[in-house]
């Protein structure tokens, strides 16, 4: 961190106390500062949620008989549930890595001027951004279905059979979608982390 | 257009002439000729391929009779098709427009330096690419249905009964995955061309 000598705006010769970060994406420290927290804050919540998401779906279950036969509702009987756990699974791992990441980098005070570095952050972030908002919307289908069921291709509606077994489907779709966002969010704080850095450099007096 | 005179780095006093737009988020011309020229043509053929999808999903029917009773199916008997064919309306539509003005300033040879506009494009750019994303998930997860059913909930498969209803809806399926791609890619131009605004300007000498 240094303080720099003011704009080079080639307006005012420069007698602005604006503090800097070095590098070339640079940008006021107090901003700089702020960013660097809420993305340690959105990483966290994300981790957060989608492990709440992953565990309400994996530990939901309910039992009926019907006609003397017992039957289990499992989230392993939607392959869209099942393909939400992962995702939420991989999200939970993938924020808690880059929580720590995020949380180095604050603690060392280095600031990302690394453009190989910012490139892998926000591809990641991109993939896992649109990895988690499909995983939500696909079991989101599977959920309106299962709610209202289709009577043109005579798919049954199954959440009045099985309506504990729906309700806390329904919480874990909530949190997943909660995480999704938070992902997108980041998304766009990995964007600005990166293509900020090719805005300066090679400035024109 | 103005020729710079040289790399603001401090090292060089500034003999290479390197050709930069004029604006807060200054990239040599060639790339920001090869950016708009790329940015047009994703444009162009996110329009042509969500048009596609939204024509081939629309038109879409296949009539059959079982037991003397006549059946036909339509887009409209599953709510996933109908909003991918919304979805898909929509991201033509808007393509169309966005073609127009990436177009127009080409044309007019502005470069877009103004973060308002910037800001409202990228945003357009996100909301689109993340609601086409999502249409398309929801979409084959009600085609994975169609064509596996679940045996668990007693949703039958379908995709047997109608084979030429399915193949159509698959091919625009498919146009709608790559429409839906084009859009992602053109998120990350207008990422590319809003950030960047942010990097320069307070430079550091």
């Amino acid at each position: 961190m240094s303080h720099g000598s003011g704009a080079d705006n080639g307006v005012s010769p420069g007698n602005v106390p604006v503090c800097y970060y070095g590098g070339a994406g640079r940008v006021p420290a107090a901003l700089e500062r702020r960013v660097r927290a809420a993305e340690l804050f959105l990483r966290c919540a994300a981790c957060g949620l989608a492990l709440l998401a992953a565990a309400l779906l994996g530990a939901d279950r309910q039992t009926r008989v019907f006609f003397s036969i017992q039957k289990t509702a499992r989230y392993t009987d939607m392959q869209s549930l099942v393909f939400l756990v992962i995702a939420n699974g991989m999200a939970a791992c993938y924020s808690l890595l880059q929580g720590a990441r995020c949380l180095l980098s604050i603690l060392t005070g280095g600031v990302l001027t690394n453009r190989p570095m910012a490139w892998a952050i926000f591809s990641c972030d991109q993939v896992m951004a649109y990895f988690t908002i499909s995983a939500v919307a696909v079991a989101m289908e599977a959920a309106m279905i299962g709610k209202y069921g289709n009577q043109q291709f005579q798919w049954m509606k199954t959440c009045h059979l099985y309506k504990r077994f729906c309700a806390q489907a329904g919480g874990g779709v909530a949190c997943a979608v909660a995480a999704s966002l938070n992902m997108i969010v980041l998304s766009l704080v990995s964007a600005f982390n990166l293509f900020r850095l090719y805005g300066s450099g090679k400035g024109r007096k």
